[in-house]
C-alpha cells in the first residue's frame, strides 16, 4: 500500500485539486491513505482576518486563535474539499482529523528555547482504524490536526503525521510513502526538472551530502526519508503528483 | 438508540459544550448519534470577514463564499471540537460530514422564488456507516455538511439532517431523536420553564394548535417531529441538553 502525502498548495485551487485528484484516483485498486497539508488555506484566512502569523524555521507557531484558523482551514475546508473531489470521482474517501477514532495520538511540544503554543508531535496511530477503512474499499484522508488523550486538538507538522502513519502501517503490510513535492524528484540540478536522481540509497545520500551535490531545502525531507526506512517503512518516495510512479526511490 | 441534535451555541463555548458533552456520555452505554449545528461560529466567522450574510425564514442563503466559511466553521472547528471533548472523556467517536463515506447525500436545492445558493436537501444516509460505528463503540458526530453524488459541498439544515438518520436508522432497530433547544421542552407558557407539556401526540398537537395554544416558532419543529414518526422513529423528545431523559416527548 501507499501512504501520500500532498501539500495545501495543492488543495487551494480547485483545478490544481481535481488534477491531483485523478492522478490519485489513476492509481486504481493500490490501496492509500493520503495525508494532506493546509498551510496556504490556514494563512490567507489568517491575513484575511488580521490574525499575525509567527513562522520560526518555517513552522507556524500556533497560538489559540491560529489553532481555530488551523483546524477550519486544515480539518474544515482542506479536508473535505478533498474527500468530496475523489468522491465525484468515484473514490469513497473518509476524512479524519487526528482526533476522529483516536486515529492519531499527540502531545503538546514542550516549550523549549521556543513555545510553539499549540503544536502536537505524534505519540501514536492507530493502524487498526486505517485497514478497517482500507479494506472496505475506503480511502483515509488524514488533516495534520491531531488530538491528544486530553483532549486537547493541536496543529502537526503533515510530513510527521505521514511518517507516522507510514511507520504504524509498515508493522503489517508493505508500503511506499510518496511524498509529494513542487518538483518531480530530488534533483542533480536545482534548475533542471530534468535532473531527477532515479534511486538513492544511505551510502550515495552520504556521498552526495558530502559532495554538497544535496539542496540544502531537500535535506529534511531526507533524512524523514530514511528515518522511515529505518523503521521499517520499504521505500520512501520524492516526486510530485504528476510522476506518482516516479520521481526519485529513497530506499535502505 | 438515539439520535441527538444539538444547536451551534453549545459549541461556541468551551465551558458550555464541556458541560453538554459530559451530559451526554452520561447517557451511559446506550449507542448515539450526534448531529451539530455551528451557524453561530459561521456567522461570527462572516461578521470578522467583514462577509456579508444574507439570512430567509431564519435560514442561511449560501454564496460560494458563505459555503467556504460555512465547511470551515461545522465541518472544521464546531465538528473537531465536538469530537475532541467527547474523546477527553473516554467516548470514542468519529466526525463525519456528509461527504466522508457518502454518508448523507443531498442535492443542491433548485432555484425558486429564492436561490438558496449552496444549500442541500437531504436524499438518503448510509445507515451502513453509522451502524458499522455504533456497532464498534464509535460515536458518529455528523456536521450539517452534505454532499452531492457529484462531489458538491452543501449546507444543510441541522434539524433536517438529524431526521433523515433518525429515519434511516429506524429501518433497523428502535430509533428516539431528541432534539435539543435552548428551553426544556415544549412549554404551556413560554415564559414558564415550568410548563413543560410532558407527552404531545397527533391528536393533543392538532387540538392545540387550533386552541392557539402552540407557540409559532414551535411549529416547525413538531411538524419536523410527526414527519419523522410518520416514518417509522419511534419516539421525538422536545429539550434542552439538561434534560436529555425528560423534556416533551412526542408520539404517534
Amino acid at each position: 500500500m501507499k501512504v501520500i502525502k500532498i501539500g495545501g498548495k495543492l488543495i487551494e485551487n480547485q483545478a490544481t485539486l481535481e488534477r491531483v485528484v485523478g492522478a490519485l484516483v489513476g492509481l486504481g485498486n493500490e490501496p492509500f491513505v493520503l495525508v494532506h497539508g493546509g498551510g496556504t488555506l490556514a494563512t490567507q484566512l489568517a491575513k484575511e482576518l488580521g490574525v499575525e502569523q509567527r513562522m520560526h524555521e518555517g513552522r507556524r507557531i500556533t497560538d489559540a486563535r491560529t489553532l481555530e484558523l488551523a483546524v477550519m482551514a486544515y480539518a474544515g475546508l482542506a479536508n473535505k474539499r478533498v474527500v468530496a473531489a475523489l468522491s465525484s470521482l468515484g473514490k469513497r474517501a473518509c476524512g479524519l482529523s487526528g482526533c476522529d477514532m483516536g486515529v492519531v495520538v499527540s502531545h503538546r511540544r514542550p516549550v523549549g528555547a521556543i513555545d510553539w503554543g499549540f503544536v502536537g508531535d505524534v505519540d501514536s496511530v492507530d493502524a487498526d482504524v486505517l485497514s478497517d477503512l482500507l479494506d472496505k474499499g475506503i480511502c483515509p484522508v488524514l488533516s495534520p490536526i491531531t488530538c491528544s488523550l486530553g483532549g486537547e486538538l493541536l496543529n502537526t507538522n503533515a510530513d510527521s503525521v505521514a511518517a507516522a502513519v507510514a511507520i504504524a502501517m509498515a508493522d503489517r503490510t508493505e508500503v511506499e510513502a510518496v511524498m509529494c513535492l513542487d518538483k518531480p524528484g530530488v534533483l542533480l540540478d536545482v534548475d533542471d526538472p530534468e535532473s531527477v536522481i532515479p534511486q538513492i540509497d544511505r551510502a550515495l545520500y552520504e556521498q552526495m551530502k558530502g559532495e554538497g551535490k544535496i539542496f540544502s531545502g531537500m535535506i529534511p525531507k531526507l533524512d524523514n526519508a530514511f528515518s522511515m526506512i529505518a523503521s521499517g517503512v520499504k521505500a520512501v518516495r520524492i516526486t510530485d503528483t504528476d510522476h506518482l510512479d516516479s520521481g526519485t526511490l529513497i530506499v535502505k
